[in-house]
């Protein structure tokens, strides 16, 4: 098997480095042999080459059996509307070019973190949440530009019926081995885009008459989120809809350093943290680096079907949350200093 | 002063008859002259009238000096996406026509309802931010349709500078007399519309040098809201993404059922809950009317310039939750029984 690493930008570096070390550790103990390689993207990659998403890098993904990815994002391009080349496009360049049209997020939290949250234990215990959001469409990738002489911007949202019913069926096929609950967000009382989500996901509950689909407009599941998470099962939904959703989610496993996603669809699969660069932090040392293991216990377990091999790496994450060794993201009041970790010695 | 009521549909009915008895008590308690009338809008004008903004409501809002409105919608047509009239077209209508381009909700916790929320109480004690969100442009006024023989479907957001300058120079404003700190919420790093938005709020920066503005991810925001509510003072955001962030943010409050809001622009106010028509439990009483009640102290002090008479409705609000009173929505369990009442009684 052979894995590409995709650092990226800010904390992307440091924590990838231990995401890499735990699959060797994997590899070692199974007896696996794991090959790497490494590939540049976002601000680091225009600094190099020019280009948020070299030529290169894309072979090199296009190659490899899976990716772990780390974060892209420079606080240089977010206080300057105007820059031509960003970051950013180059991870949605690769979200199209790869097709990973369905992004899978869960929402767990580790018990031992129930105090981590600024949300009370009692709502958060047994919260259990999959989200599938969908990657490659909507606002993020339909047209968009000036008009009225740079006096106006626009964006366009678009979705087809084929693209709803893909990462649908995902999401369907998911609630099926889980509680058999379906939620599935949209605004169909305000856009059209909407309206046919609804219209499909309608089609496709027909086909999964043993899965309980319920309708939420974005506003609502926002606030239900916050006030009963346990009411969730899986979650599907759109591109700017579920990068919303996911991030304000983060809460209930008690911090964003804790959250990996999949990126899956037609060829190979990546593997990141929710979190972004944190340009804030990077370099120190400081960055929780249990996003991208457990990004890496999802590769093994989705792109590998290593299914025990991946339980050892999300065991070894509640070992090391147990034995109560923290970063500093998931310390509260109550954590004695001389637990809280840096990025290398917690990995 | 003439006071047009307009209850709309579902739970609206029973929440905005309690927001016009207050106002008639503190006309009578401050020797006002206040008249009223009655419009219909949503659900209950399509059965009426077959036109869910009649023109009729429409002249006697422009008419009258301050609109208590209620809410719309029904959920025959959430689950019917190919419904050509529905009641929320004639919410927007309004919101277009008044040139209602403010959205003002003020997210302050009662000290009651402390423990009302899913939130600890440690993280929500002394928070209290006031949100403007965009009212009458973005993805909720571009065109919108289906293309690719219905095969696909559209909705474009869309902003011009001038829409974007007019809600920030009035966030900017209140900032001034708040905490002088204000987040504006954008995804500049994704969406065109977003760009422009952060270049206008930059040059308006200049202008109000002694406002500190930070620029937030709208992913970002829907986290912070719920990790830390108390770094927020002013907020300004889009459309799409206030009708996300501010019902999440209704948590902060403890319910939705006690968040009113003011829509303001070119002419007459309207002044509504931020809770939607709640069908579920319409027509049993159970409504939290509080929410109606503190809209009508906004109209008071906005439309009216009656803060004394404001502050008595709010007051008043805070000695039923003082002495215990709750409704079923901000009851929790250290309620007693014999406190939880309905809509009238509370009123
Ligand atoms: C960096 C940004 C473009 C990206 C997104 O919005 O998709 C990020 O927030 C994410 O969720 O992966
Ligand atoms: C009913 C709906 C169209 C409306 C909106 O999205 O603006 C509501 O959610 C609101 O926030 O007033």
């Amino acid at each position: 098997k052979h894995i590409l690493i995709v650092p990226g930008d800010g904390i992307g570096q440091e924590v990838t480095e231990v995401g890499k070390k735990v699959l060797e550790k994997i590899a070692a103990k199974f007896g696996h042999d794991f090959t790497y390689d490494e590939a540049l993207i976002g601000h680091v990659a225009i600094e190099a080459t020019g280009d948020p998403l070299p030529a290169e890098t894309l072979e090199k993904m296009k190659a490899s059996d899976a990716v772990l990815f780390g974060a892209v994002g420079h606080p240089k391009y977010d206080n300057d509307p105007s820059a031509k080349v960003r970051p950013e496009q180059g991870l949605l360049k690769m979200r199209k070019e790869l097709g990973l049209y369905a992004n899978l997020r869960p929402i767990k939290l580790f018990d031992e973190l129930l105090s981590a949250s600024s949300i009370k234990p009692e709502i958060l215990k047994g919260a259990d949440i999959l989200f599938f959001r969908e990657l490659t469409g909507d606002i993020y990738f339909g047209e968009k530009g000036r008009k009225n002489n740079g006096d106006t911007a626009y964006d366009v949202a678009e979705y087809s019926r084929y693209e709803v019913e893909r990462i649908g069926r995902k999401a369907f096929e998911a609630a099926r081995t889980r509680k058999k609950h379906l939620v599935s967000v949209d605004k169909a009382n305000v856009l059209e885009s909407s309206r046919l989500w609804r219209e499909e996901i309608q089609k496709l509950a027909l086909e999964y008459p043993d899965v309980t689909v319920e309708y939420q407009f974005v506003d609502a599941t926002a606030m239900l989120l916050i006030k009963d998470p346990k009411r969730f099962d899986v979650v599907v939904t759109a591109n700017l809809f579920g990068d919303i959703l996911t991030d304000e989610a983060s809460q209930i496993a008690g911090s964003m350093g804790m959250l990996a996603s999949a990126s899956i669809g037609d060829g190979t699969g990546v593997y990141e943290p929710i979190h972004g660069s944190a340009h804030d932090i990077t370099g120190k040392g400081l960055a929780n680096p249990m996003a991208s293991v457990l990004s890496a216990a999802l590769l093994l377990d989705i792109s590998f079907g290593m299914k025990a091999e991946s339980e050892v790496v999300i065991n070894a994450v509640d070992q090391v949350l147990k034995k109560g060794f923290r970063t500093g993201d998931i310390a509260d009041a109550t954590t004695d200093k001389s637990m809280i970790l840096g990025t290398d010695a917690i990995g």
